[in-house]
């Protein structure tokens, strides 16, 4: 029977009606074994799906004493017949004819049958995927990586690979990780004793990306419309369920666009990944939402659907500064005009206030960073953040200023360094055209789709302050 | 007339007929303005597709002088009716009714009529995208990006976003770039006067990727497939035409897969992503191969076709070393059973003996990575590169050694620390099963399809060494 063909549990129960009756061979690991004298239950995971299969092995197979007292993690292969299940909630189950173990382990598997906490499947990131729960997440994750990149593909837009590797700081915040091949114990120095940059491998003092934005806005004035996903980098020392180091963004660009026309991007792009999530993960989001680790219940599917069919909240900074001086809450920070909006802000805005996503637009431009579009007033810029209910930003965006002279005006009253963002003034000087942007932390939006509350547990390998195993 | 809906170019020229006779707003950079008494040429692309749009403006429209002086690289917003053209590689022009620059150049744009060289380009990559070229060679890589993603979606892989900083050395070869936040100038030493990275950022020495394949690993032990699709990096120091610090690497990997599987894998991948560049960019590969900027003529369009309707030549490292020594040829490197193929071994192979690609199969153990498949024979591990014509490498792969006896002892003999890698040998302690995988270098196989010759003229934003501009 060996020259039978195995087939993937995604595809055995998608089609079960197709292989009722038949012998086939299915590959995985042991999710857990049930022994009794005249035959077992094993049930056994792929990863191509949710779906678990249980196999019922009786007692005169060749090979039974091994196979049933396969320990919870074992990789296996079994040669069966699928048949209809007794069980309610399966639809079929295999009949098992012979089975081979591939890859034993022993009792120091640390993937045992009862539950482990997050923390310690964090410890274990090279393992955790082999649970039901991170099988899951990552499914999605991968769901909605491909929803973004239809959703882009099919507007038109483009995929451009901004460098990770920069000389520019594009936020002009500071928070970034040094690059560099000197040798790490006697570095280059110059006749003054500093570290001599210019022997190091790029000739100057580079970093990683903390955006991808001002190399999409490069190409956004030549291809019109343009969207990056990659992963950025922020050197700030964080340690909260909602930041990582390392994170992957989306960060979306279009020529001849402005604010407006941005905020319905970023509202059609969560619309789109909530119903592909709906449409190909029903599986893992069903588990999820029924997880005790998650934020959220079974009713999470409606207000999901309620932001897919509804229209997305839109006020100015200073309208909501109004609700919240209005609410009546007390805040720990102050919410004065001019003031950052902090996360209980935001939460209240979403989660009390809306109970909905809102974009909030036309912030101080104190509060924001040195691209952004000047409004007429002096005071704010065009820019907008989207906040959802649970995760507070989702999406950061706006319309760039696309006046070479305002923009340099900015730059020198925030302090800037303006030589090495040449290239990028020179976007302004040559053919210049009004155009927006934003950027989505995708693993935030994959927090907010899973229910999940804790962001290391959305991306495969965390990085977080102390921590870079794997 | 400000209401008029703007169209895209590629809407424009895709669904022509459905235009005709209408007016519409255009928006984008002039390419050229020819200037006469009555009326002017005006030449317009958007970036959306190849196409540039005629547009033929007459003496009594309204901003006449202005827009029939403009100069190459200005934005303008044109109105006007689409008409039937009289010219025979277009089928429509425009009527231009009025018109707006919305923003100017000056005589010093770098991008001028007259044809620049992709050196100097280089130095202008932000303006660089801008040109019929690069427009086309982005698109393209777009289009590559996507076959890729839908490739293995339909396939069932998952995407997974593999760590980019990283304390393991995933191919043991020690080419990587330092990361840390300690002060540049003064690090925190400990008492032997060492640099102290246990107060680095994660406590310990990090550097960036040279792949994600370890980690895709524990996911494909998991997920059962999965592929990455990110970027990797290399501090050696070459300047070739052929490598990057920072490149793009698609790896997939396969649990209860076999070297053979993978090479079939690879084959199809490669044809699949030439099939979705005929469907999706035929013009630009039209437009790349007739440029003398590429390696390649109209010819390349059967030579693609071929691969991608033939079978892959498969043959062993020691079949190659017979054929080049019998070849007649003189190499400047040795071709010794155990000696590396180097460019011109690999060039002969696929350029002169098979005139196709070529996958070379079970190299010497001392040529490759540690984590490798052991072969009987002692001497040779289960390890592919796929080799193209024109380009040499684009793919290489293994079988892992999943037997964690071999495994660790071959690490013991290169001299490895095996202490970082506990949790990839724990793969192959718990649960292990035969996998197998491979690494496209994305640059590669944009070249290979363009026919652009230099690798970076396929990526937005080249870094190599003494190059970190934008």
């Amino acid at each position: 029977m060996t020259d039978l063909k195995r087939i993937e549990l995604k595809k055995l129960f998608d089609r079960s009606s197709d292989f009722i009756g038949n012998e086939v061979v299915v590959k995985g690991w042991v999710r857990s074994v049930r022994k009794s004298k005249k035959f077992s239950f094993i049930v056994l995971n792929d990863g191509s799906s949710q779906d678990l299969l249980q196999i019922v092995a009786d007692a005169d197979i060749e090979n039974y004493e091994a196979l049933s007292t396969m320990l919870t993690g074992t990789c296996v292969s079994i040669t069966g017949k699928v048949v209809e299940s007794q069980g309610k909630n399966q639809t079929i189950e295999m009949q098992a004819v012979t089975g081979e173990i591939i890859g034993a382990v022993d009792e120091s598997y640390p993937l045992q049958k009862k539950g482990t906490s997050l923390e310690h499947l964090r410890d274990i990131a090279h393992l955790r995927v082999r649970t039901n729960l991170f099988g899951a997440v990552f499914r999605v994750r991968h769901a909605l990586a491909m929803a973004t990149h239809n959703f882009f593909n099919e507007k038109g837009f483009f995929y451009l690979n901004s460098p990770i590797i920069t000389a520019v700081d594009g936020e002009g915040a500071g928070e970034m990780f040094n690059v560099s091949t000197l040798d790490k114990q006697n570095p280059a120095k110059n006749d003054k004793g500093e570290v001599d940059f210019t022997k190091d491998y790029f000739g100057k003092d580079v970093s990683l990306c903390v955006t991808g934005q001002l190399e999409g806005e490069c190409h956004a004035l030549g291809l019109g419309k343009v969207y990056t996903f990659g992963p950025t980098f922020r050197s700030e020392n964080s340690n909260t369920k909602r930041h990582l180091a390392e994170f992957w963004m989306i960060e979306p660009e279009v020529a001849f666009a402005d604010l407006d026309d941005v905020a319905d991007l970023a509202a059609d792009y969560i619309k789109y990944m909530i119903d592909y999530a709906f449409t190909n993960c029903r599986k893992e989001l069903e588990f999820l939402y029924k997880m005790p680790f998650t934020d959220v219940d079974a009713s999470h599917f409606e207000t999901l659907a309620a932001v897919r069919d509804g229209e997305f909240k839109k006020i100015t900074y200073t309208e909501a500064i109004d609700i919240l001086n209005a609410s009546g809450q007390k805040f720990e920070f102050p919410t004065n005009w001019g003031d950052e909006l902090q996360t209980e802000h935001e939460k209240y805005l979403t989660d009390v206030h809306f109970k909905s996503p809102v974009t909030v637009t036309d912030y101080p431009k104190t509060c924001k960073a040195f691209y952004m579009k000047q409004n007429d007033d002096g005071k704010t810029v065009r820019a907008m953040d989207v906040l959802v209910p649970g995760i507070g930003e989702l999406i950061g965006g706006s319309q760039r200023e696309e006046d070479l002279d305002k923009l340099t005006k900015r730059m020198d009253e925030m302090g800037m360094e303006k030589e090495g963002y040449w290239w990028y003034l020179e976007l302004r000087k040559f053919g210049s055209a009004p155009h927006s942007g934003f950027g989505l932390g995708f693993e935030r939006a994959i927090m907010y789709i899973t229910g999940m509350s804790n962001i290391r547990d959305v991306i495969a390998f965390p990085r977080t302050p102390g921590n870079c195993d794997f």
